[in-house]
């Protein structure tokens, strides 16, 4: 149990709330060349000069949810209520530095298990506050903003300590795994098992089971161990109308899925509280290694054939030139120069970076594999970089976002967005998306850096996942991220038949809601809103996320 | 288009309701001593001399529907009423033989296109008429008998006119199909432009398109292709409300998936009218092979093994000591008893037979598959029966529900039923299906034939497909049914906790609703009636189908 554990946590990539990733000058010389980046005045430390107003939480209310939890797991303080006030986007990272409005929670609520987390929510519906489920806090699309709708108030629930492996099933490759249990964690007591979940996004370090099972999370290792909501064989999830259990086979065709209507639900129909897992025997052996293709339209072409041959690696992901010229930066050095004349003796004219990476029970296993995958490749011309190149990414696969902090204290807006299509329409949105963000962020002698890769393939269509750095409006920081992420909407969204999915693995949360009816249409949202009535009648659940 | 077309159907499983497949003597006289079998007179031939009552449709609702389709797309006769009379289960097929009650449609309505679709739904919202969709009628549960439930009439819609393939995209490998398309009309379409769906389920001959989405079907090369629900990229469904479309990219966050809330909702939440779905470059090879294991246990561990390492066969099928007895007795002759007597020799006490199907682009590639499988069944010490084991599984796959009606003449009950549960439960839910089964059939000298057979396994999990034969009961064959279908249902899922799913691949229909509630609970069955509110508010679709 985790009665003694520290319950703190800071609105920062970074654990600390410092910068464990600095960026390396040159990378800074290279961002003012082209973006028109100057120095500029770093803004306030994380959280240094916010104040949490007085909590509203009413005393009945406060006092029923002490009774559940105990006084000691209902936090009021400034450092606690502030610590799980909102995500970890890019303007929430503002908000924590003082820019804009940042809603804070009227109370942290620690409960011990799921049946505390039905008690709680039980509560809350019966005093109309309302409660925002917490796993690892990473959203970056507002999925856990402290919105109180038209609530007297509103809780944030921090899952932390349902951090146990349940159960395990090891002939039927089961886990029930508490929500509040971190990836590494998961991994950890999995492993003592033999097994692995394999699920590995960028926020791998700080998310939850819970979180992915809420937000439809989709890993990097996505193509050789699915999506998230392909590991979910059962969920539990607290309604105000009680509790909700969901599957007792692999599949059904007892009516529709409603495991998948509970994944990516955000915490809107209830609180997830446990989740059961398959798993798979633990890799033995992995190889990771790098290839560049030449172009765009060819790198794509090469994962499509992987894919639709069926020969994916684990880890299948193309840069485009863009993203592979900053990676290229910033690694720098003589390797990298090194590479980036091999390349050009090699008459490669634009760079797109491959990484393919490869898990599994022996050596052989992997090398079959890879032959197969390598085989359809051929006809791309791929250039080996190797398992230096491989090892690289994979060294570095969770520091896109603490590279946020430092790059926030330079002066650079960063921002990611991701979505999906199909391959016929890919090149397509990619240059819709690319077009939006750079006329919107192409002001004022500012010039952004707009980068892409596909992460996740499938074989009807991939995903597509912008990366973007300008340096910050210094007037209206906030404003700059609204036009460039509306833009961005706009482009995948805003025509009549959307190009994309608003989003492939970042969920709804607040920033996405405008495009849902475009997506799934009016009747969708309907359906949803109906769903939430059913389950959730006050409407305490998340508020302002998903269905409103 | 189809204008010409005869839309006369047969409620039997044989195309014009005659026998093609005849119950040879061996096979009956092993029945006999098997089962107590006697001579039994020849039940009437279907719908010989079934009375269609007076339609109840009401003269408004008929000219509304006949304005959209046209006076000559209304059919009123007995014989196009009967033909759409319910389905195709065992008590169907006595229903249509004169035995217990047979719900008849007050009319047939046959649509052109997804337009017309939305104006009938439209009009029969609007007059309270019933309305059930129907594609192949192959339901086995119920799923489209013409209830009327609260409502005055009930038509039947019977999507065959709309038969278009309606796009291809070869880039994304995706393809829209009209829900009326029979699966032979579209591997036959698709095949024109080198690709194949995949999806064949014993019902394969007559079943639709619409029908596998509507029902969460599962082919028999389920591990190779998938689920239907897996190859399902988009809808276009009509609703009360409006059309409703959904899909737009491989996978997405936007929310929960609500395709899988569409698939598998059987009408009741709207009318499927097209199926987007992935497609598959066409096997240009394909590999059927037999083994036997020896012994249940032994058989059920090696598929697990296959499927937990990932190399299962696209067909990967293994049947139980009972089912291997009755496909050795029923193919009978000098070959069977040699295959026995080499068994024998071999020492193997109870065969259990394995059907391993491979397809793939080339010799080598199911090469290098077969290889990886046989690694793994090595530890399994099966014997090989050879390419001419399988490809007799192969040439009979789809002549199992043709049977019934030979053996119906014969004197026989015979049904199927089937579950999914996780590895570690499958031989306790064989044995309590078994075991409940055996409790309720066996009566006046009467014993029932218990065969089942895994024919989708999953990582974690698989089906069970179980098929009973037993001498009809004279006096009351409905109520044999019932008791049989009731003992295997609570077996499966009466319990606290269900040993496993009510339903693998055949819905939910009739016959088991009364099941649902165990299986996604009471919370589920009403966000499915809330869903059916928003959506379906006069409550006309598909009555007393899966939420009534």
């Amino acid at each position: 149990m985790t009665e003694t554990r520290d319950h703190t946590v800071r609105r920062s990539w970074t654990p600390d709330g410092g910068q464990d990733v600095i960026l390396p000058d040159h990378a800074a010389r290279w961002l003012y060349s082209k973006t028109g980046l100057t120095e500029m005045s770093t803004p306030a430390a994380p959280d240094s000069a916010l104040v949490a107003g007085e909590s509203a939480l009413p005393d009945a209310a406060r006092s029923a949810v002490a009774a559940v939890v105990g006084p000691e797991h209902v936090l009021l303080g400034r450092e606690d209520r502030l610590g799980r006030a909102g995500g970890l986007s890019y303007v929430d990272l503002l908000r924590h530095r003082g820019t804009g409005d940042l809603p804070v929670p009227d109370a942290v609520v620690l409960p011990a298990d799921p049946e505390q987390v039905a008690a709680v929510v039980a509560v809350c519906a019966e005093h109309g506050v309302g409660l925002v489920p917490f796993g690892g806090g990473t959203s970056v699309v507002g999925g856990v903003a402290a919105l109180r709708a038209e609530h007297a108030a509103v809780v944030v629930l921090d899952l932390c300590r349902l951090d146990r492996l349940v159960s395990v099933d090891p002939v039927s490759r089961l886990a029930v795994l508490q929500a509040g249990v971190v990836a590494p964690e998961a991994e950890r007591m999995l492993a003592e098992h033999g097994f692995t979940l394999g699920h590995v996004p960028q926020s791998f370090e700080r998310a939850t089971i819970g979180g992915f099972a809420a937000t439809r999370s989709s890993g990097q290792a996505s193509a050789g161990y699915g999506r998230f909501e392909d590991m979910v064989e059962g969920v539990r999830v607290a309604t105000p109308r009680g509790e909700w259990r969901l599957g007792v086979a692999p599949a059904s065709a007892a009516g529709p899925d409603l495991r998948q209507l509970v994944v990516g639900s955000e915490g809107a129909f209830g609180v997830i509280t446990e989740v059961t897992v398959r798993v798979r025997a633990r890799p033995a052996v992995h190889r990771y290694e790098g290839f560049v293709l030449d172009g765009w339209t060819r790198g794509a072409e090469a994962v499509r054939a992987l894919a639709q041959s069926r020969v994916l690696a684990d880890v299948t992901r193309l840069s485009d030139p863009q993203e592979t010229e900053v990676a290229f930066t910033m690694s720098g050095g003589w390797k990298t120069r090194l590479v980036r004349g091999y390349l050009r003796a090699r008459g490669v004219a634009e760079p797109c970076l491959l990484v393919l990476g490869w898990e599994g029970a022996s050596t052989a296993e992997i090398a079959a594999r890879r032959r197969a995958a390598l085989r359809v490749l051929r006809g791309s011309r791929p250039v080996s970089l190797g398992t230096a190149a491989g090892e690289a990414w994979r060294h570095g696969r969770f520091a896109g976002p603490r590279q946020r902090d430092a790059l926030l204290d330079r002066g650079v807006c960063v921002e990611t967005l991701e979505t999906a299509t199909y391959w016929s329409t890919v090149d397509d949105l990619r240059a819709a998306v690319r077009g939006a963000l750079a006329d919107a962020l192409t002001e004022d002698g500012r010039r952004p850096v707009i980068a892409c890769h596909i992460s996740h393939a499938y074989e009807t269509g991939a995903s597509l996942y912008f990366t973007t750095l300008v340096p910050r409006d210094p007037d209206d920081p906030i404003g700059q991220w609204k036009r460039a992420k509306a833009a961005a909407c706009q482009a995948i969204a805003g025509t009549e038949r959307p190009l994309g999915t608003i989003t492939h693995h970042h969920a709804v949360g607040v920033d996405h809601r405008p495009y849902l009816p475009g997506e799934i249409g009016e009747l969708g949202v309907d359906v949803l809103a109906a769903v939430k009535r059913e389950l959730d009648p006050s409407g305490v659940l998340n508020p302002g996320k998903l269905t409103g």
